[in-house]
């Protein structure tokens, strides 16, 4: 059993926190917040020991009534590896004191590449992480754009990627985000910086992208235009994914034909906080044209990369070689289809 | 001076009557409503003569305080041509009369290709429509694509395209439609019927297309990537777009990032309705890479189309027989940049 402590307990520290519980060879022995607010309260809550980034705030937590057990530097001492969930660009900078203490780090995608040097995907490059020490799970998008494109280049190869990335404005709880009204090239430099991304795991893949944010909170939702090495048919495509872990085929005719619906169907498989860890990709959308597939899906950006999260603890641990057991190990403790 | 009657005074059908009205060729004679609501009502005091639709409503009208000039069938009596502005289907079902009263018509996107058997865009096809009875222009989205297509085309020759289209999910005043939180893949097949509509008017054009809708009402927009037949510099696209009529060249860095801004940049125009006839493409966006051209550029979807009207009616009324001479006009009179 080994002692896992999730440094920023915000909307995926919280969520990793409860997914990596959940397995049986992992335990939380700590999660750490910045302020006294209600996810520091819920986690008390929860039975998680709640620890703190800057000491001098100890009497706003005891003023809140929430009762904390420590330091964040006193929680990493104890730790066999810290998921660092902080906002992006704070993890980088944490970085060194892992580093000081010897402590092995698992970063999110709104760290770069670059900062930790080395980028994950369990399904796409598993066993470059294996025993290492730091490793950054690639972003909400860049998993999405992995978890499909992955075994569409195992079937029958790509030639070349293009992509369209219509990305949510902010999060449901993000109150202080836009476009309320707009469509918002962002970047408007064309292409954007997610083909890059998804290339620190796939790393020979061409691809071209294209990312804008438009005023909704559900979901991000991917066109993808994918060149194939070699010709085959949509079938096999609906067959490849039906067999891939953590990808689902909907069907708008089933009533999931939007990003609302599909998290109307999420609420309905009961879990915790509604959350849809498995890649929705649009039946009705895929189709081979010229020797192009073409395709639709979402990814919900709050929780997609939690599963990829634990995977990548075991790697770093040195827990589980094969990529396949760990995969089908973390499925099936967070109920994954 | 030629007389025009507009069929249905609604979104499109006011913006065509104040669009011939600004013409010095061509009058307008009549417009028509179904219902004695506010545009009604402004269109009287606009000094529009106003036709009733539905006869046996003409009580309603009186009621209402609206002064009626007479019905539709009396309306079309007298005009030289028709622009039929009715919801889309309509002008379909409204082509018998029209063929019945040896009047020619013009029609909107929303009617289906094959229904009037020939569809027009300025730029891509006048000539083909000069001296002919029927013709449909083409919707605001594939409008918004031949704008910016066609220059290209003649500037390098395209191979093939694929676009993304992000559509508004309803008019600003349009109340009833949605979505509200939600991407809904619309179709949710693809390819998309975008791709076929602009092959209606540039013949021979390679395309594929993708559609969805987003919760905003402002523009649509269109993601372009654009396989090139012969090189070019980025700057000779950029001198080109810059040279062509009815399409306008925005920068995101002068706060011109997202539909919502340069809809703000439209009210400082100054035109009645604050409406934007020109499609704007984000310079920023335009980049060619391994030969494809990658571009952005929104629709103002209320407006965009309203000038290729005034243009088809002196193509179909032989009033104009070179393509470039009647859009100088149009824009002149419109106040188009």
């Amino acid at each position: 059993m080994k002692s896992v402590v999730v440094n920023g307990y915000g909307t995926i520290g919280k969520r990793v926190a409860d997914a990596v519980s959940a397995q049986d060879d992992l335990k939380i022995i700590g999660v750490s917040k910045t302020k006294p607010d209600f996810e520091a309260r819920m986690a008390v809550e929860k039975g998680y020991d709640l620890y703190i980034s800057f000491p001098e705030r100890e009497k706003l937590f005891h003023d809140a009534g929430i009762e904390i057990s420590g330091t964040v530097d006193e929680m990493l001492e104890k730790a066999d590896i810290v998921v660092d969930c902080t906002p992006g660009g704070v993890g980088a900078k944490n970085l060194a004191q892992y580093k000081d203490l010897g402590l092995k780090a698992i970063f999110q995608g709104g760290e770069k590449h670059e900062d930790i040097g080395l980028s994950f995907n369990a399904f796409a490059n598993y066993s470059d992480s294996f025993g290492q020490d730091y490793v950054r799970v690639v972003s909400c998008n860049t998993t999405g754009l992995t978890r499909t494109l992955k075994p569409i280049n195992d079937l029958c190869g790509i030639k070349k990627v293009r992509a369209v990335m219509v990305r949510r404005g902010g999060d449901p709880h993000q109150i202080n985000v836009g476009p309320l009204n707009s469509i918002v090239p962002n970047p408007p430099t064309v292409p954007s910086h997610h083909g890059p991304d998804l290339q620190t795991v796939m790393y020979d893949i061409n691809i071209n992208t294209v990312a804008l944010l438009v005023p909704t909170t559900l979901m991000h939702q991917h066109n993808l235009m994918v060149e194939l090495e070699n010709q085959v048919e949509v079938e096999e495509i609906i067959k490849k994914l039906e067999d891939t872990s953590r990808v689902m085929l909907v069907k708008a005719n089933e009533g999931l034909g939007s990003t609302a619906e599909i998290m109307e169907y999420a609420k309905e498989l009961g879990r915790s906080r509604n959350d849809l860890f498995e890649i929705p990709v649009w039946q009705e959308s895929l189709n081979i044209t010229e020797g192009e597939l073409y395709y639709m899906q979402a990814v919900h950006q709050e929780s997609n990369v939690v599963p990829e999260n634990v995977d990548a603890i075991r790697a770093l641990l040195e827990m589980e070689e094969d990529p396949e057991k760990t995969v089908q190990k973390t499925n099936k403790a967070m109920g994954i289809l």
